[in-house]
């Protein structure tokens, strides 16, 4: 709690929403509205954009177009953009589609990785072997996600050696960078300190990320208490995509654009202008016919 | 940003959903359903409870009923019922009422403090020099607050200096507290940091309290910032009362659910029942017919 680390002068962040966040919608997106949302966030100014994911699309009907989506993006050479490979077979096709970043997914609770994926940590473990293999031989990059890290919903408090044992686990496997998922938002700041001082013990805090969830109203507290633990990436999604946040118990990412006001306000650069940001997600939320998950939007736009 | 303060082990948080949060609903809300509600939390275990207001029904008609909201509560006598008294003519009826603390209302902007009490921040100090003395006279504490310190709806950005002269006046003038209000909510967490560093050098920081609105998605981290200034007491309003969260540009009283979620996971007392408190807000966002403003209410209940 008496950490006295400088904030970082300059933050990353990476934008899920058109992957995270759009896959949790239930009504069909053309690809060309995904299309206009990858270019909108290009020119805003972000960095690192998920753009997809090469699943089944019986299990994520949403991301079916994916590779369509990848070959309509007008590309700017200074920006990443990354697909979800759950395994080898979804990392081909990401490469036949021309993507130059992959990103996999582990789980830091055995009871959600048994549920969702059907198999161990472990066993999840061993199965990204291959995927990363084949990804260095073709030149791409690997982003590891950890689930679960301050919660789960089937075991409750997950043990952070366990979150570090996991995140050490994909750094070794080649991943450059593990962001850490509070996928169920009950983090609160202090044990979102303890948890990055934890497992920045085997990995450094630069190859880590944070990545929150507003379910519990703790994601922003807890990103500035990432900040203060010298984290300096983190995942967001433009217009809190992928959490509606009208539902009942809605899920919630974190609104990039809410994200990006705190950074301004605390003087941290990061490239990208929030009303053209504000726009982008003004305009998927249009598209998707959904109120704006960004209070900073909400805000700004009902003032004009 | 990097003082080491000691995060506070016990915090007050002030509860002002049933004067500061109801004030602002437009249907009329019935004495009974007010009672209830003040009932309700000092049943959880809230500590201080801003019951109503004694100004002229004309400016706030929610508040008409406030003497008899006081007449019918269960007074229990480890518990401060407050009401806002904007001058003498309003002390004396808070006094007649049996009120046993009241607070004062002033701001750090110029030009908010003429648009709504016509009047300048100074001649609005001297007018509660009546009303400290009369306060002084009956053995009732006041209480200050200081409305837009991180930013004005006409001015922008305010002068910090501003602030801790307003904040110290107040508390030179007696009151025993002052509440430092981001009444528009722009404020982020450095700023929020900088401004009760510079306050407290003439009011002590157990003397300091801060009120966070949530318009622009900042007030989580706003109090996670303020705790390791070592300020230990917040306001903050049961579901969200006041700003409604489906509502664009929603006014944003941060809920007080929220708050005490994440004291709850840093380890700090307050003496709350969180299951309590949810089931208070709940009953009266029923009560209201609107959607529950906390996003820890909405999580659990939609998980029952």
């Amino acid at each position: 709690m008496t950490t006295t680390s400088e904030i970082p002068r300059r933050v990353r962040l990476v934008e899920v929403g058109p992957r995270d966040g759009l896959q949790n919608e239930k009504q069909p997106i053309s690809v060309a509205d995904k299309v206009r949302l990858v270019d909108d966030l290009t020119a805003a100014g972000v960095r690192y954009i998920e753009v997809g994911s090469f699943v089944s699309p019986k299990w994520v009907p949403q991301m079916a177009g994916s590779a369509d989506v990848f070959a309509q993006i007008k590309q700017n050479p200074g920006v990443t953009y990354a697909a979800l490979t759950p395994n080898l077979k979804g990392l081909e096709a990401a490469i036949e589609a021309g993507v130059s970043e992959v990103a996999v997914f582990g789980a830091a609770s055995e009871a959600f990785s048994q549920k969702n994926i059907n198999c161990s940590i472990d066993e999840s473990l061993a199965r990204f072997a291959p995927l990363m293999s084949a990804a260095r031989e073709n030149g791409i990059q690997v982003r590891g996600y950890v689930s679960c890290v301050l919660g789960c919903p089937y075991e409750g408090d997950i043990d952070p050696a366990r979150v570090a044992h996991v995140a050490h686990e994909l750094f070794a496997m080649g991943c450059y960078e593990v962001s850490l998922g509070d996928t169920i938002g009950t983090g609160t700041p202090g044990k979102t300190r303890q948890l990055f001082d934890l497992v920045s013990r085997t990995v450094p805090r630069d190859k880590l990320a944070g990545h929150f969830h507003d379910t519990y109203g703790q994601a922003m507290a807890n990103i500035y208490a990432s900040l203060q633990e010298g984290i300096c990436t983190f995942d967001s999604s433009v217009a809190g995509l992928g959490g509606c946040p009208y539902a009942k118990g809605a899920s919630g990412n974190v609104a990039s654009e809410d994200v990006l006001y705190m950074l301004n306000g605390l003087g941290i650069e990061t490239g990208i202008d929030l009303d053209s940001l504000i726009a982008a997600g003004q305009r998927i939320s249009d598209v998707l016919g959904r109120p704006n998950g960004s209070r900073v939007s909400r805000a700004r736009l009902s003032a004009q």
